[in-house]
């Protein structure tokens, strides 16, 4: 293999393929990235056996040549260090040269870099999926579902399946559920796909999606999808990222959800969000998080919190509407700033079905996302 | 007490004063800020015992009335809480009134806080310092001679006076040297101040001077300093930092530093330090950080490091300048790197009195500052 090719191509191919790189991996092939050059282009490509990312340079785009494939080929090289290296070659082009024994030559400017690389045979072969499954669905509302329900996954590994975030689609409605059985997060979206297409239970892990989000580019670019037996793919333009389902039943959720309130409440987010923010400052203190909210005679709420070390916060906010029965609710402020930091709403709906009874938090501007707390049972 | 102030100018001082709260005392009172009001103004105070920040808020500046005193009076607040809620309280305006056995409520809008206050009686009373030695330096000027040194302090407590950095005042000269036993860093300036005032053997913390620097505006104001018997005052307009000298005499490090050189170079600093950089990620991987710089046949440098497992970086450079002996040295590249960062010109000196003997590295532009590294002792 012998090529030149543009250093910020390269890079940018090398930081995307890097997030899935393992760091602790006992293989050391996987702490490589698999370069192959041929006459198409130059293919990286990154795994850690339940990641794996590929990410492919045309040798032209847009009238600019990337690389030139002098001699087609195929190396993998150390990912760590490769990683650095290639930000802060000192000239635009670089040169890169594979001889015997996968020793690689790389030549930038004055820099002159001598590595040894791994036989890519031994590289894991990338899954050859099924493409029957397939959808799209635009970038940034991808990312926003993700962030709209990946914090609710638990990171207790006693319940692998809880790490990851139930999807499904039915009748066109892509569907995201997470848990970690103290909250709930869901979140949906109607697309404009074959309404014959369908699937459920597939699982996919928070942190996977996590990662998957840092690779989705902020350009408003369609992602297609495909879902296979125990994979999952994404295709971005030139990067493709594979994943694997976790294994294991999600459990149904839908039980827990209460459709009927005892109290219900619309009020400003941020307002909320801020005097919660108070209130857990102090609450932090105590290493419980606990908050409370009461109605209050006369109208609005109070959220407030004490400690008997420190002292007591409160505070009065005005309310948009409340109707039904007065309250008195303690809860893991937490888990609540989490859920309002999502709410893309100006104003916010809380069901409330008793004491020790859910929490049901929406947007109040639409229905596509829908978020369940557990409060804490306490005595007084 | 009882007083009404603006939020900014109360977190401003908050802010200030917080970095000299200990995070582990177990002196409940120093876990807290003293608030002190009067018919002047507002003072707030904090203290580890080793640093005592003083924070004044006059009741009015530049025509805005910052701070209304309706009954004086002193109370001590949890400092971790209080730092955080202050940023965060709703309103521009904050009250604040303690009553009995210093139960305190602050009000901002429609936040109610009640606090736990202690006794201010038990705060620890600031040092009054004879002020015979004083003299003034512009911040900008004081925060760049401790950058220059603060970072060659050892980290090690089995040699306490080595964390600091030794201060001298002769001849209007102000100089600070600090070392960890493999490199030095030493820093001189000519201050404007009367000549007959001198001092010498004044150690000071290094990780109070980061803090210091921190507290320095950004403002060109001129700093004042007391050197009194064991503490040392910065004045910064309306904030006063104590501090402890550190106990211990420090060792001399005037006869290390040579000055006679077997090889002297001047060259690029950004493009070594670019070099350096390279090699350093290679050999960081070995947990060495050894990289080695020899001169080459025909004039220049080399700059390269080496793994067994990785591979091999290696680069040259061009000098402007090169004389004396061949030489082919090692050292730490982390430490040189640490020299090369504050290096405020753009061409360097450095000089070589042989592999084993210690490296000086030293701006071109001035002899303000001059920096040593020992060499790694390598066996090839």
């Amino acid at each position: 293999m012998k090529l030149t090719i543009l250093r910020n191509e390269l890079n940018e191919a090398v930081q995307n393929v890097s997030k899935a790189v393992s760091s602790r991996s006992t293989i050391p092939i996987l702490s490589g990235i698999k370069i192959d050059a041929n006459d198409r282009g130059v293919t990286l490509t990154a795994s850690d056996t339940d990641i794996s990312i590929q990410s492919f340079i045309p040798l032209e785009r847009a009238e600019q040549q990337n690389a030139t494939v002098h001699r087609s080929g195929s190396v993998v090289l150390p990912a760590k260090f490769f990683v650095e290296i290639v930000k802060k070659l000192p000239n635009e082009e670089v040169n890169i040269e594979v001889g015997e024994r996968f020793q690689t030559m790389i030549h930038s400017g004055a820099t002159e870099i001598q590595l040894v690389g791994l036989d890519p045979e031994e590289f894991p072969v990338l899954p050859t999926l099924q493409e029957d499954q397939v959808f799209s669905i635009a970038g940034d509302l991808l990312k926003s579902m993700i962030r709209q329900t990946v914090f609710a996954v638990t990171t207790s590994e006693s319940t692998p399946i809880l790490t990851g975030v139930l999807w499904s689609l039915q009748d066109g409605v892509l569907k995201f559920v997470a848990t970690d059985r103290h909250r709930l997060g869901t979140c949906k979206v109607q697309l404009d796909t074959d309404p014959s297409l369908s699937f459920s239970g597939v699982v996919i892990s928070g942190k996977t999606l996590g990662e998957l989000s840092k690779v989705i580019p902020d350009q408003n670019t369609l992602i297609d999808i495909v879902v296979a037996d125990s994979q999952v793919l994404f295709k971005l333009g030139n990067v493709m990222f594979f994943t694997r389902m976790l294994d294991g039943s999600y459990p149904d959720t839908s039980k827990i959800i209460p459709t009927n309130f005892k109290t219900e409440l619309v009020l400003h987010t941020k307002s909320l969000s801020d005097a919660i923010d108070r209130a857990y400052l102090l609450s932090r203190e105590e290493k419980t998080n606990i908050v409370r909210l009461s109605t209050v005679e006369g109208g609005g709420i109070e959220i407030s919190s004490s400690s008997s070390e420190l002292g007591r916060v409160q505070e009065q906010l005005d309310v948009t509407e409340l109707t039904g029965e007065e309250l008195r609710i303690a809860f893991n402020s937490k888990y609540m700033l989490d859920v309002l930091k999502v709410i893309d709403s100006e104003q916010l709906f809380i069901g409330f079905t008793g004491a020790m009874s859910p929490i049901i938090i929406k947007p109040r501007d639409h229905e596509n996302s829908l978020h369940l707390i557990l409060p804490y049972r306490t005595t007084n």
